[in-house]
């Protein structure tokens, strides 16, 4: 957790944080949607994290839905992590990280694709009412409850 | 900076994490982005965040260009933090977590809207080939360089 400091606060986006906010978690996670990885050894030895902090960050996406553990089959001792629908669901996180990155800070080295087609993709604001792309500035929030 | 310890990760995501992967991180820029805070105090008093490390923040969004540093009209001496065109690019990771955090989490308390018609406004990805919504399952990377 990062803490429960952020336990004064509610919003969606800070219990998200919550869940995948502290360090290591999204790079963990970007390996799982993006590279294949599933077992231990391959995240800790991509992303060179100490052992401890990897048992930590993978137990809590267990424990939080993120993950599921599969006993591998040719090791049954052994787990394989795999995402589940609630960590598929957090590509779009990700994907707005990276296109941010692409476009202020070094572009590359990927880009996102849809697998069926090959077609580039990223996230866009579309306004329903307007059939239009909303440009951040043009984004507000209203409280629904 | 999360330290120098994702250097070793040529990824925009973990550049972009770099810049506001740390804790209170995004949730300074939320309150820029969609309370409308532009001061100190607020950021302080909202998340009652240690004021060394607000500091710490606040001059590393303005050292890399998301926040922009305005004396105040009133009182030239302080400043207010406005956020730039590099700052409200980020709205969408900010969004991209809160749909989560709605989804899987705790739903609420708001939604995004678009400021124009007040239609309510989420980031989704489309793919221009399908010409349809891509699911999570279905997009994933290739390189670029």
């Amino acid at each position: 957790m990062l803490g429960h400091t952020y336990d004064g606060e509610d919003c969606s986006a800070a219990r998200a944080l919550e869940v995948v906010g502290e360090r290591w978690s999204l790079l963990i996670l970007r390996n799982a949607m993006f590279r294949g990885y599933t077992r231990f050894a391959q995240f800790q030895g991509d992303l060179r994290i100490a052992p401890n902090v990897l048992t930590k960050r993978l137990d809590k996406f267990v424990s939080t839905g993120i993950l599921e553990r599969r006993p591998q089959p040719e090791r049954p001792d052994h787990h394989d992590y795999v995402l589940t629908e609630m960590g598929q669901s957090l590509k779009p996180v990700v994907m707005t990280l990276s296109a941010w990155g692409d476009r202020w800070l070094t572009p590359g080295p990927a880009e996102f694709v849809h697998s069926a087609c090959q077609a580039t993709v990223e996230p866009t604001v579309h306004c329903p009412t307007c059939d239009a792309a909303v440009p951040p500035a043009e984004v507000t929030t209203k409280r629904v409850r």
